[in-house]
């Protein structure tokens, strides 16, 4: 009621659209992750976008409880929208059981909504790409996921990019209050960290001895056994991943190895996380299901492809070929004909969908659309049985045979 | 609060989870719909889930006010879950204007969700796909998605499909009341529409009357331009398309020409349906802007698939061609050299994510994710540098080198 002079006409805060562009780089990304997450086993899932308010409530701290869009459905039960792809998965193991394989190794990649403060690359509404495997406590089952995480951004285009590794055993006997200040090592360097310690009642010493300490730590047995995995892999300590000792990921949600992909050269930017977490899938079922997966965080992802250029050229532009405009009604249909024999040779067209509108109106909304060929076909060229075949970007003009334009399009 | 013993484990009611099996009969639908409607020019968008409230109220009359799910969010403002594709379409081409290249053609596949009673084949959360042309009134635009749709039906497999077809012109003068029994002669007959239009309130000889003028009716003269279009594309009328003077489609939606996709041997088995809507679109931009569009009801053409055996063999089936078997922890290492030599190879393989698992084991879990073929790798295998390959359908097996078994495979 704020703004009765201006008619509200955009989506929610933290909610958006995904216009032809946008969503041609989103395919691009997700068929890719799709390919290589497949060629390792990974099965697709989707879950219903809504769960009863008690699968979720309580699942994933205050912060959870405070973010999650809840409400109460017209048969008067309470109802929660999907907030992550964990908690629905450890319901669908709950309620499919024997259907499922064991291990079920599957991917996820559908929309999450969590009411948090709208910023720039942070949305309320936002598609999550998780690869998890349940049923088996092997580090084979970690091994493949850090493995086939790498190889799908690979094919994605990056270079440079390290998985830092960590497994929760090292931070044993330390207070886990402590956890997130070493976590920022990366982001505010070693005087950070310690200036930080002591805020939170440490003296100087004791800081500098447990960031010591932690820097001085070895892998543990398991890390080094999950190591030799990824060497089969193909993958080399120190470039491809390395042990990061003050690596830690959320709080209370994982019970082994842990893992981040970042940037080599901006060890801040995280692309992928996850780890092992051997307590949640159970919940539902009523018992111990051990589990490790991956989180891709796609908004980030495309962002930085788009700012390092890795979408190959024209990921952004139509699919179509060509654009046939429409000389005036009695040729329209010698449009359609053409249009129709042009697809039959498997060429992507736009035919103009107005009789009425004027050639130069066509070819801005050739342009407009990025279609590089325009065909006109007027009163001459039915004549001659031919068409006139412009290129945008050129602006050159032939008049071609049908099949000499197939041709060149093909 | 009622099932206190039994704890909750599956979706509300009407909601849906997509296992593998099901993800690949969609991905199969949906990637068929895709490359035909993009073959004509057609760009995909995909909008927000959630909407303010205010702009999807009071656009689908008194069941639209009733079935939508709406709540107030934690900033206390209303908002509602989308409910279709049309009037969040109308919103996108307020909202970017002329960023739009206009005539905008584009299709969308996302879920809506209506709080309808759930029933077999009706759910709370589905699946659209729509495909429109924005900002042309042209007959050119109604032909295009009509011949469209078609063909990227016959593409999933369908045949004696036809596109009934209509024009709202034609009951200009008949009480609107009467419509919806009109519409219904496919499925109840003459007499069940006469008996029907009797409870109406009409006379029999008024309700004979009525029907027999209706059957009587002549195409307009918007439809024969529209036919001759039709006809331009290959299509043939009284098999791929006819004029059903009975035909409605709804009560106040549509402006111009309707039509409804059925099965020609059962008319009243509608796959997609949709028309000229020339006054919906304008409502958030406050000018007049014309659209035709249709909608698959894709959960129909999905289970009519099924029913018809129309799914490619193995759609269901997994990407996997083998399974990657672990002897022991010893021989781990072995089995992820080999799994990742046949990746290289461009084979999708199913390495198992667990060494101590027993050989049988493994066995049923690619038997139960019908992988066609196993690699087993024990230590007489390994000490020959090669692998035994079994075929999983007839329990074959054969001793193989690595070269051999990509060949086999490829």
């Amino acid at each position: 009621m704020k703004d009765m002079g201006k008619p509200l006409i955009q989506p929610p805060k933290g909610f958006r659209d995904f216009l032809p562009e946008d969503m041609r780089k989103w395919s691009y990304v997700v068929s890719i992750l799709r390919r290589v997450l497949e060629s390792y086993g990974f099965e697709p899932l989707e879950t219903s976008s809504l769960e009863y308010e008690e699968i979720l409530a309580g699942k994933y701290g205050e912060e959870g409880n405070k973010l999650m869009y809840r409400f109460t459905d017209a048969g008067g039960r309470r109802v929660a929208l999907r907030y992550d792809q964990t908690v629905p998965l450890a319901r669908v193991v709950a309620q499919y059981g024997d259907k499922l394989p064991m291990p079920f190794k599957r991917y996820q990649s559908q929309s999450v909504w969590r009411a948090e403060k709208p910023q720039k690359g942070r949305y309320r509404e936002f598609v999550q790409c998780d690869i998890d495997t349940v049923g088996t406590s092997s580090l084979m089952a970690d091994a493949e996921i850090i493995a086939c995480t790498l190889e799908a951004m690979r094919t994605l285009g990056f270079k440079d990019l390290i998985m830092r590794i960590n497994d929760r055993e090292i931070f044993s006997g330390v207070d886990s209050k402590y956890l997130g200040t070493l976590d920022k090592l990366e982001k505010i360097g070693k005087d950070g960290v310690i200036a930080e310690l002591v805020e939170k009642g440490m003296s100087k010493t004791e800081a500098q001895k447990l960031l010591d300490s932690m820097l001085k730590k070895e892998p543990t047995q398991r890390l080094k056994e999950l190591f030799s995995y990824l060497e089969t892999y193909g993958l080399v300590e120190g470039q491809d991943f390395e042990f990061s000792p003050t690596l830690v990921r959320g709080l209370d949600y994982y019970t082994g190895v842990i893992f981040e992909l970042v940037d080599r050269k901006n060890l801040a930017l995280s692309l992928a996380g996850g780890g092992r977490y051997d307590n949640l899938i159970g919940i539902f079922a009523n018992r111990a299901i051990p589990a490790v997966g991956i989180s891709f965080g796609l908004d980030r992802i495309i962002e930085t492809m788009d700012e390092r250029g890795l979408f190959p050229k024209g990921t952004d532009s139509p699919t179509s070929k060509v654009l046939v405009t429409v000389f005036d009604k009695n040729l329209a249909l010698q449009s359609i004909k053409v249009a129709s024999a042009l697809r039959s040779a498997d060429i992507n067209v736009d035919l103009y969908p107005n009789e009425e509108d004027k050639l130069d109106k066509q070819l801005k909304y050739a342009d407009k659309r990025n279609i590089p060929w325009v065909i006109i076909i007027g009163p001459e060229e039915t004549a001659k049985g031919s068409v006139k075949l412009k290129n945008m970007a050129s602006g050159e003009e032939e008049i071609l045979a049908l099949e000499d334009v197939v041709k060149k399009l093909s």
